[in-house]
């Protein structure tokens, strides 16, 4: 077998390529003959990077160039009692396992935890489902546009039936076109079971694109024209949802607040309102919450979601409302993209914290394991929302009652 | 020195809490019992997040409840030219370290890479740059809003002052007030060199905070009022720039579009426009790319950045633009938050891909190293945008030329 | 008969309240004595304000406390023809009422017209219709919302039934339920024909929300809850639609670029990316053109559409590309809500301006007029935005000929 | 004198355009003989749109190709108390003129100034103010971008000294400039006093560009790139404002809510919670109101504002909010574009209702005026919001009550 300083040398020659070593060595060999490589052109020394707790091979369908591994801090919250009384996806106690570089993160949220398990636990739903893609073509004008849209009016059902030759599992639930002048885009949105999708999606829209072509004067252009919307903050999300769209909530005493919390229902909302909703209002923002972005990317990050839809996982509203017997409050996130199958969940350390979470691979019913999952992830948040609501209440009531003193 | 089973077993009866451990073990015992207690509690086994290479004393900065680490795969693209003719704070061949679970990223990234080189390098600059933080004052009403907003515009000098006392590093660049009713938002908009600056920030404007309450009768509700704005996708940011606002460019020439993407100038241009511009507008986005936030991700997990920062770094705007001499392509980020010290940067693996970068540490002056950073994953990005449209390019000539053979 | 002078003289008495003077005299009476009393009490002279055209009974739906009128000059642009080939609602020659006081739009909206003959007039397609009403119910929590949304998913039947009871024309096309925490909003989408609508399907909804609060849990806490959305900028609208998404285009020879408008289809492009596409992106805008709100606003004031709604009908995208013939423009308005019948099109002017267009009252098919409306709105958008673009093109290429001169 | 039927006749056989009828006739004979041509043309009688009350000269600089007027009813509402303890620029009692075609809107404005009279008046403030114009550049590439960032950045006093050659009044407040790619925006925002200022920022900014292209490499492409943002609805007016940002508020007694409005404090802020806060952030949306539009629409019809900026009026954010003396409520208006010189606002029934308000011309000092007619239109916009609010209300409650009964 080619050791790493052979194969390094062998790319400084000229004779092979950086991406070509796995073709004449093990997998193993060839990320330590780039590691070699890189530190020979860079100065830096990738000890640490070469550490990764597993054989390279099982990185192989998620990586390329492979160099070794970056290592994020796993820690863990709660455990966290979710749906006490049933009726969600989840249920039971949750151990969270959230990966971060932020310090103070994780015990804000492990608080906010022990806060939810003071008031019986969180209740989380999800309320709407779909992955969607949304080719975009290009018509000759607006005449043939008006006719592309009544065509796909009429043939859902054919569209449908094409698309899911290419998947076992997927479903298409539904079409919807929108026009731009001689830019028709077909938001086409699916239920993908257990898996987040964008695959499962992109390949059975390119079926039923074929359909369209061969029957229309359309000629796709792109088989993403950015009404799906992936990875970018986008309003069509916000609004009707991608992957899961998730609510958690609780309804907490208002002994629990005064006590636990040092601070007031009342404080919590009035935060609230001026942080939550009118700040972000004001900034023109699609995330009316506090840092739910936080729970999100820590939760991606350790059972194996993809880090960039971290952005599509803010587009969250937090309420907070004063009720006769305390303080509700909620969290929901329109737009979670998770799965517990597939992309980088099979991967070592992703695979053992869905594990923790009791929710590797598919669910029974199918689905049932992603929605658990964006459940977890939703009280997840709901207890970092409620962590920073109240620290910020608690310093406010301190201060308030200086203002008596003064 | 405690075992981490004994460890387990003291908080299995209730001696001990979960976040304790590490007052009666060392962190890697307590890490360890940690996941013995979970392992007893929920079937997973955690061999493999047990497996972090680095002593989990590193990591006591950035988490809580550490049971191992997320292990994510990390590959390399490139080299690539960045800024051949100087001028940027980046300058030579940077390989650029990814981390992703999503397979054929870093393939796509480094044939942008390539072509970029073929193309005698990327040009990038950051044109804009600054932390903020919002805090959201409570008034009495609109008058004593607009009173507030006067004594603001009349001290700001005062208020550098006294938000500067808490940082040698950080420097108070500009304060701008916006009323919603009886809630006075403050922007605070700092310089902190090298540092992605959040802290810094956060502590100097709470400083500044005092001296807003000392003298005026407003009363601070929350140190962030969401005009900042952190994690959140917002409008402000995406308009006037969080962290960095750069730009990376290239032009490439007619034939290597032709011969080394299979496509042309032409087709790339139309598709940029259907599909990142119009398809963005029509979904109500504050992203008008492709995929900039895999590139910012990937880059951002690799070198220990916020990973909850992906939102802002996703308001970005690609254009594409046939000129004479081939194609004009951009990519602009509007809100990179970005340090090359502090937070996650001091992570073993994350330093180690700084270094691969040759930008670890504070820069010289400072703030190079943070802006040098920002302008590589603004290259990153591009090579990824090209990447991609030529991708669909190429599909799109060869679906054109079908269509003339039918 | 009272006259004016007398029932002033009763007011000052605090005999008669300001808006019960209808209840003593005629409405012009009435409306005399109003202007007589501010008259007295702001030295204002309402010479012209009293001049209105037309018995004050005819605008008893439309005004209370009625002093008069506000003239608004109008004029007339065009002829323009309209799908000169057929297909949409509008076909034929079409003059353009315009009410404005902005000068040279008028003129400028007038050589659109000519510029669009000259190419053989211009298409245009109503291609999604349906006004919407959104009322918000408050639920305990997200179960109680997850089963709501159910029962709203199962029941969309008796929902149509129930709506279709306040209305003989009005048909409800589809319920649309979102989540936040405990709040639910049901989205209601009628077919209104040629009623602009609110005033249908908000009784129409009322009455569907009377079926909710019988059979659920749920309280219906505002029958608008701004999901709707009516008059405010929203993506929502922007997205999905709202009265009629309608767009007009138009392929322009490239000679009549040049010797007509004085440039050349790659200038009209270039300013079309750079201001309507990138500066839109750039400003968070949700209005991707140069000036539609204006075209909006003229006929919309000439017509008697709601003058608040020109709000949502300046959600348009103008697209601009170059083609082997020359230049293909559009102009794609998501939410123009239009009628000719109802509100304020009964009005003297108003109903005058609809006969100009020959589409006062209803259309057949019932909706053709509310269509072809649309249409020659989207039309004069259309006209509107060439016009400025030339203009801009052509100081461009003026400029550009001067800088190759330096 | 020519006559009416002579001219049209001309036109018919092609000697004279229609737009050229001014030349050969005096303005109402030319306007007389349009609406002959029409009426022979379109079956069209325009007798109304004929009978306007003025010399149609006194619309000559408003509207080409001129037909008459449209008639659009005006009302009054009020008076109502403004900035009882001074300190804004309106002070005193105000009737407030409002040209509508929508009924039960002015009676709904009319009940809530009587609200806050009885609560002594609302108070209003403008706390920003400035209108902008943003021409966008070509440049070669980001460097330079960069470099004429730079340049604006070192010479805004010699840009503010050349826009200012180009008006007596207007003063540059500032210049900030924004990259995208190749592109780039330069955002002047203006004092225009009291003008909105449209024209005299353009005409100053176009003075501007010539010294940006003398001195640097950029070429301009358009004068206004769309940052501006001028009648499309844009987050950054909404978050940076244009023209005046306005807010006006009131403390609304428990009594008076309970006693006069029929509700409750609570009822109220729940209301504007989920509908005005929730709704419109499900929404995506930048107003955050029930119907400022409405009031806003209504004064720019009666004062002769920009009816195509109602679009911008409309970005505005109403709070509500218990406090112990009862409920506090203001509404926000970010971009409110009012002037009380120029455009139409010297038409005969627009300059008769500046009258009504005592705001016609310029101010003392100069700006007066304007800020004055903003903090009107901000606290008629309140009136129509408290109105609005307490009728969903009090259905509210009775419909509370009757659950009770249930």
């Amino acid at each position: 077998m080619t050791d790493p300083m052979e194969l390094a040398e062998r790319v400084r020659e000229g004779e092979l390529r950086l991406h070509e070593l796995e073709e004449h060595a093990d997998p193993d060999t060839a990320t330590a003959a780039r590691r070699r490589l890189l530190e020979d052109e860079t100065d830096a020394g990738l000890e640490s990077i070469g550490e990764y707790g597993f054989p390279a091979e099982r990185a192989d369908p998620n990586v390329e160039n492979m160099i070794g591994a970056a290592q994020i801090p796993m820690g863990i919250a709660g455990p966290v009692e979710i749906n006490p009384t049933g009726g969600g996806a989840a249920a039971g106690e949750f151990h969270l396992p959230i990966a971060t570089t932020e310090g103070a993160l994780i015990a804000s949220i492990n608080r906010g935890c022990s806060t939810l398990n003071s008031a019986g636990g969180a209740t989380a739903r999800v309320t709407k489902s779909g992955m969607t893609r949304a080719p975009v073509f290009r018509v000759e004008d607006v005449a043939e546009a008006a006719a592309l849209v009544e065509w796909v009016r009429e043939n859902e059902g054919r569209l449908a039936e094409r698309a899911e030759t290419t998947t076992s599992h997927g479903e298409l639930l539904e079409v919807t076109p929108y026009v731009v002048g001689d830019s028709v885009f077909l938001r086409f949105r699916y239920d993908t079971k257990d898996a987040m999708g964008m695959n499962m999606a992109t390949i059975a829209t390119g079926e039923a694109c074929d359909l369209v072509e061969e029957e229309t004067s359309a000629s796709l252009v792109a088989l993403s024209g950015n009404l799906c919307t992936d990875k970018k903050p986008a309003a069509v999300n916000a609004v009707e949802g991608r992957g899961r769209s998730v609510t958690a909530d609780v309804t907490l005493p208002r002994e629990l607040v005064e006590e636990r919390l040092h601070t007031t229902p009342e404080a919590m909302a009035e935060i609230n309102t001026r942080k939550n909703h009118v700040g972000s209002a004001k900034a023109g923002s699609l995330g009316f919450n506090a840092h739910v972005a936080n729970a999100v990317a820590g939760m991606f990050l350790a059972t194996g979601q993809d880090a960039a839809q971290v952005v599509e996982g803010s587009n969250a509203i937090t309420t907070a409302e004063v009720r006769e017997e305390g303080l509700y409050v909620s969290v929901s996130i329109a737009s979670l993209e998770v799965g517990t199958v597939g992309g980088g969940t099979k991967l070592p350390t992703q695979s053992e914290a869905l594990d923790v979470l009791g929710l590797r691979g598919g669910g029974d019913p199918p689905g049932a394991n992603a929605d658990a999952l964006a459940e977890c992830i939703a009280v997840c948040a709901l207890a970092g929302e409620l962590s920073l609501l109240a620290a910020l209440g608690s310093r406010h009531l301190s201060s308030a009652h200086a203002d008596l003193g003064r």
